[in-house]
This record gives C-alpha cells, structure tokens and sequence, in this order.
C-alpha cells in the first residue's frame, strides 16, 4: 500500500501505524502503476483532489473517495475509471492516529457506480472493499444522498438542535441535567461534530438536508396538533407507528442467512455490471462477494453474485433475469 | 415493606421477587401505621389514586408518587403530608417483574415539595430516599415539567420523527438501513416508547412539549436558513455552538466532590424545608443528605444538609444565608 499526505508528519505517523507501507512525495508518484486509488479528503475539497487523481492515474486504475455525500462528486465526473464510496465507518475522530486494521470490519461500505463505469474495474474495488470485511453496498449518488440526510445528516441536525435547547432551558431554569437521562444522552452524543467534516457534509447535501428538515417540521406540526387537540387515541396511534417503523427498520437490517451463488451471463457492455449492482442494491440485496468472468472473445460474459439469504438469492435471481440476463446456480 | 397492587397477580409476584413483604388486600390496609407511601400508577390515572391514599393516610405519612409529570399532581392537592416524586430510574420495561434491588442506585430522584409540605414529613422522605442510594433534587413542579419536556419528552417525540421519516424514506429508495448509522440508532433508542405510560406523559405535559416543539420548530429554521443561503460561517458557527452547549452540560453534570456539612438555624414553620430544598435544588446544589432537629420548645430548630463539593458547598452556604438563616459548619 502507497500512500501521500500533503500534510507534514502524516504519511510518516501512517508508516509507523502500519497503514502505509510505501510513502511517496506526490499523488502522481503513489498513482505510478496502482490498480486502486482511495481519496480522502474534506468533502468540499475531493472534486478537486479527485480531478488531479485522475489525471495522474493509469488507464486501468480504479479511483475512488471516501466522502460523506456523493451527488457532488459524482455530478460532471462520468470517467469510466472511477466510482464514488462511502466507508460507513469510523467515528468523530478523524485522522490517522484512529487507523486500525479491523475499522472495516462488517461496515458498510456504499459504491455509485454511474452508466460509464467499467464493469472490470467496479468488480475489482468491490472484491477490494469485501475483502478489507466491508459491505459493499451499489447505489444511486442522488438515493445514497437522500438515505444519508435521512439516517445520519438530520439526527446530526437534530442532536445540535436539541442539545441548545436543553442548555437554554437548564440555564432558565438554573437547573443541571439529570444524571439519567438515557434518551437525551443518546439523541445528542453527536451534537457539534466535528465541524472541519460536517460544515462541508451539511453544505454539500443541503438540498436533501432542507428536504428532511421541512419534513420533520411537517411531522412536529402533526404531533403538536395532536397533543393541543388532546387527542389520546391520534397519540397513541402516532406512538404506536413509530414503534412499527423501528422494528421493520431493524428487522430488515438483520435479514441475512446462507450465501448462494447466482452466475448471470451479461453481454460485455459497459454499464452492465453498474446496472445489476444498483437493481439489487435498490431492492434492499446485498452483494457479498462478486466476480466477472469475460468469454475468450470478450464479446460477452459471466457475472458471479454471492448472495446471503434464501428469499434474498431467490429475489435476487429473478430480478436479474427480468433484467434479461439468464442465471444459473452452479 | 408493605403493598397492594389491584391487578390479579401482581402482590404475589413482589412477594416472590422480594420487592414487597407484606401484601394486602386494599391500600387502606397496606398504610395502616405507614410512614411512608409510594404511589405507583399511570399518570392519567395518578390524581384520583393519590386522593384515595392521602384519604387513608395517617397524619405522620408522607405520602409520594413516582410519575413523570408534576404538575398534574401537585395542583390542587396542597395537603402537607403529599411530595409529588420522580426517580429517574428504570427503562422501557414497565412491572414488577422488573424490580432490582439497585434499580435506584446513583438516580436522581426528583422531589417537589409546596410551601404547605410538612418540613418532617419531607426531611424522612428525603432521607429514606438517599437510604436507597438515589440522588434526592427538590425542584418545583412547574420547572420539572419543562426540564422534563427538554431532556425527555421532547427526545422521544425527535426520535419518533425521525424512525417514522426514516422507514418512510428508506421505503421510497427500496434501501436497508445501514448497518453502521451510530447517530440514527442512538437518536431513535427509545422511539415508540410504551403507549401505556407515554400517551399519558405527553398528553400530561402537553403545554411545556408543543412550547418545546415550537423551539426545535424555530431552531430548524434558522439552520436551514444558514443551509440554504449556503453560509458556511453560520454553518460552522451552529455546530460550534451545539458543541460548547454539550460540553457545558456534561461539566455540569459531572461535579462533584468532597462531602461538606452545613448546620442552618431555622425557624419551626411550615415550608421552611421545602424553600431550602427549592433554592439549592434552583441553584444546581444536590442535597447528598439531610436531618432536622427540633430544639426541645419546637419553636425553632437546625437543619442539617450534605453537600458534596467545595464551591457547591461554598454556595449553598451564601444562599442559605441570604434567606436568614444563619449557618454553621459543624
């Protein structure tokens, strides 16, 4: 593993942590015969950084980021070399004094390959990324930016919000937080993150962010009208669904079982592999472990899928047949 | 320990736990001779159930309950023998089948005494209190109810928001949750809480949570403001904000110290107990323990109070000084 640092000391602290064995004094020099390049960067300075990466980068290099949000360096980026990532890993702390072997174990890990991405180089950071224990997960930029407003942005959002609340009100009321209070404590462990990252996050993906804030104000409107209104039963039902909502999303999160492998047969076009990644990601699939096995004339060829779960395979097989592609399990 | 409990099978499930000794047949005959009586119930059905116990109750019984609004109960039932209480104790789960010897341990348990509240009844509740390993703060009704609505109730409403956007958004993209979303999980903990106690703790504190949802309301505006306008300053300044309002709450719930013991001569009327409770609990200062002794004409007397802390100490010292009554440190 080559790596590069603009920043003095870093690359120096990552070779005694064992994360880069190979330092070089320019990302063209950590690019020189690479088959995969990793961009990390604030969000709002990766176009940039990934533009020059690109640049420097050969021909069968695949190049991918790191960043929280994904529509901004997507847009207006449609190299067929590379494909946007979003390692759900990691905490506050940033850095490479926090690396560690295991920090993608299990995580997901989320690709946005686009219509132009080659289906050989999005198969190889998938084996990559699987093989570091991550998940990898394909799916559409502007839905990743959605899912993220909705699961990550807004509780940040909403952490700062209720954190300044509560200071205000205990300083009104001359009054300390209470020693056990376990659902302030938790909705607010991420209040004022760090702002470096998150200033960039929230303004990179604003859009999606206003959209969910106008929602919950949506939904707060609701409840508050309920609860003028004293209506114990519409109170009891607004409770009573968010429960529902809680369980489904956790049940769904937990689905998994046996890996099955499906072999699709795919003509060799490009945007192939980019296609069936998002179906099945879209359809809630997880794709294990994938690998592409072109014909001798290259003119077409097998994608292999690992799926775990009955029902998952299963579902997956059929979509990817709707798709046109015919399955065999071997 | 006495108790009485209406459901079918409950008493003997406390006896087998050991969480009641002696179970009766009514609550008049479980406080025949009490001291003492905790009254546990809904909070809906809490005002008719403490009338009926301040009913039975001898004159010498303080008489206390456990939910979690205030106001409900202390309006209208200005009797010296009643402190309305709220250990801030237990989880999601409701019952005797989930009684713990230590459930108490180390909890702030919140009492709100009245100008009418006995100064002897309140100093034994208080005691006994402590003698469980809970964390005693005399605070008033109406300031409880708005903390609470803070750290609490308005948690639990966010966290319903937020799971039932999620499961709807997450619907919409046909995607999973992901399986490392620390700041969602941690946000939504408690979403879809029991509908049996927290349909009657929203609807019970109803005023102070549509004040404190109409604050988010108006703090979600000034954030998408900042976001819309693209103003990464304000942006950062938020975040900023948020992080100093998290510290400054943790610092203070964190102070502690050295166990200091102040001596206030007081005069030997009623509610003179209750406004030293009222004006430490204001400023923050925790009672660790407390013991009054009458001189032998009744006519005036010292309470003594524990206070962990120099400054804390320090302060309580100057508060309870300004109110008139002279202190001694022993």
């Amino acid at each position: 593993m080559r790596g590069f640092d603009p920043a003095a000391g870093v690359l120096e602290q990552a070779v005694a942590l064992g994360a880069v064995d190979d330092p070089c004094g320019s990302s063209a020099e950590a690019l020189q015969g690479a088959d995969t390049a990793f961009v990390a960067a604030p969000v709002g300075a990766l176009p940039a950084v990934l533009d020059e990466v690109l640049g420097a980068a050969g021909e069968q290099c695949v190049v991918t980021d790191v960043g929280s949000t994904k529509r901004v360096v997507v847009e207006g980026r449609d190299d067929p070399r590379f494909v946007g990532g979003h390692p759900l890993a990691g905490a506050e702390t940033a850095g490479v004094a926090y690396a560690r072997a295991d920090l993608f174990e299990g995580a997901t890990w989320y690709l946005t390959p686009a219509a132009k991405t080659a289906g050989t180089l999005f198969e190889r950071l998938h084996r990559t990324i699987a093989g570091y224990g991550a998940r990898p997960v394909a799916i559409d930029a502007a839905a990743h930016d959605r899912l993220m407003a909705s699961v990550s942005h807004l509780p940040h959002v909403l952490a700062n919000v209720l954190v300044g609340q509560a200071a205000a009100a205990l300083a009104d009321e001359d009054e300390r937080l209470p020693a056990a209070g376990p659902s302030f404590r938790d909705a607010t462990r991420v209040a004022g993150a760090n702002d470096a990252i998150w200033t960039d996050i929230y303004l990179a993906n604003r859009d999606a962010v206003v959209e969910r804030i106008d929602e919950t104000v949506r939904r707060l409107a609701d409840v508050r009208d309920a609860l003028t209104t004293g209506d114990a039963r519409r109170v009891t039902e607004w409770n009573a669904a968010a429960r529902t909502a809680r369980r489904q999303l956790l049940e769904r999160e937990l689905a998994g079982g046996p890996v099955h492998e499906l072999r699709a047969s795919v003509p060799n076009q490009p945007g192939v592999v980019a296609r069936l990644a998002l179906e099945l990601g879209r359809a809630g699939i997880d794709i294990n472990d994938m690998a592409l096995y072109p014909s001798s004339d290259m003119r077409d060829g097998v994608v292999a899928l690992w799926i775990a779960g009955d029902a998952a395979a299963n579902r997956a097989e059929a979509l990817v047949s709707q798709l046109g592609y015919p399955v065999a399990r071997p």
